[in-house]
């Protein structure tokens, strides 16, 4: 396993392995590598020659007054986790290779970038546009490996790469839990033990949306009142929004056909979490 | 010379040329190709293996009520131009190829896309740099050859494609004028015999310009009088701007030194039309 620490680098080694042939594979994390990130890694590596880990904490896609400083960081860690679950190279700028001081350039997805977790985040995505553009002009992946944690994510950038044009594909990996069912993330390691028990209810509202859903509730006002009296039972809990919405467009569903995808965010003492299931339903047979 | 019309076929044939080792040089270009783009194309065939050739009048980079809808157009004919000038596979993408009607990415550069021309067409430089991605992203250039006409375009390009990391050296080629001296523009077309006289302003006004800097005049607002003089003379002339600024960041120049870029517009009857000149002053030696 080598450590880029350049674009210029990082784009030279790419060129030669795009000429011999090889298939590249990237899994982008801000590192503080759990096993939602190794599994991503893990689906890169069956399907690429080389698998490229990039790991920087992005500031863009921070907000002001966000943990941009506190983020959790272990780079020698990362090294090692990464390696053993099949990465080659590992990608590691600084802030100030990414972001000159005259920096000015900013990719922007509109509309679907301004819904669940846009609204009390404004300038997140644009950040996370912005960085994908630059990892994949510096990488130059085949295919790159996003999680369904941040479903949110994922979409957005599936619509970047589709407008913008790059010749990548994009494939997802599921949400990786914690035995008690919680969704791993880089954050959980800020919560008190008292948090960690509260935080449990993210995970166990999905079950309960699920289960109203599968048990025949249409209306999202019904399934979204469950979640909320659910989460709002934990103390330490505040949430941020509880969302249902089409997987897609994630526009805000009438009625629940089909698919749906319940998101939702909740600050867990001063931690902000995610998490998120979608929901399909098997159409019913009509009569005649 | 090929034709290619979709954004994966011209990807494809991208993969294989840089497989092989093919240098692609692109110049990108609205159609309807004068000298100038001529000259650009014969910058890009010294220098490729394989030289393509875009014709796209973007719509995201007009502005309402701008002349997109009669933007001349005339596919046959730069067919053959961009042929005989060196040109191996022209890229004619539709509209619809383009921008699908979910289309939701723009690419912007703050700051230097707020000045010149980014004051009358506030939206421009957005989709000519929305447009410059996509276009690399299906072309896959190792360099892009830009005219300095667009002077302002070619520093917007150059952060961005600086910014963003795009492995694509830009190049930019010089103005090239009829032979009274007007600059060469596709819009040149919508000129009354009246206007192209009175359209040779620009050309004029920017020797003026170069003159009174040659003769010492540090002053950007004496400089910029004469200009404005000049233009205002003519009937048909109506000016947008004219501007003293420093070449790199388009910031305004409160005195000429080393170097400056005269940069105007002017509505020529309904026309707009652009014009610019870069001022280099050979510093004298300071004694002792």
């Amino acid at each position: 396993m080598i450590v880029i620490k350049t674009v210029s680098q990082m784009q030279q080694r790419a060129e030669t392995l795009r000429k011999e042939g090889k298939v590249i594979g990237f899994v982008p994390t801000m590192g503080y590598l759990h096993e939602g990130h190794l599994s991503l890694i893990r689906i890169a590596r069956k399907r690429a020659d080389v698998v490229v880990v990039s790991i920087f904490v992005n500031p863009t896609q921070f907000g002001p007054g966000e943990d941009l400083d506190r983020y959790p960081r272990d780079f020698e860690r990362d090294l090692h986790l990464a390696g053993d679950a099949g990465a080659d190279i590992i990608f590691y700028p600084s802030a100030d290779e990414m972001y000159a001081r005259d920096y000015l350039t900013y990719v922007e997805v509109e509309r679907i970038t301004k819904r669940l977790c846009g609204i009390s985040r404004p300038t997140h995505f644009r950040g996370v546009t912005t960085i994908c553009t630059k990892l994949f002009n510096a990488v130059k992946p085949h295919f790159a490996v996003f999680g369904e944690k941040d479903f949110q994510q994922a979409v957005v950038i599936k619509k970047m790469v589709k407008d913008l044009n790059f010749d990548i594909e994009i494939i997802t990996g599921p949400i990786i839990r914690e035995k008690d069912g919680l969704a791993m993330s880089s954050r959980n390691t800020y919560l008190s033990p008292e948090e960690r028990q509260d935080a449990l209810s993210l995970y166990e509202s999905l079950q309960i949306a699920e289960q109203k859903i599968r048990e025949g509730e249409r209306d999202p006002n019904v399934v979204k009142s469950a979640v909320i009296d659910h989460i709002k039972s934990k103390k330490t809990a505040r949430i941020d929004y509880v969302s249902i919405v089409d997987p897609e467009t994630l526009e805000d569903l009438d009625s629940i056909q089909d698919k749906a995808l319940i998101a939702l965010a909740v600050y867990i003492g001063n931690t902000r979490l995610i998490d998120n299931r979608v929901v399909e339903i098997r159409s019913s047979r009509i009569n005649g």
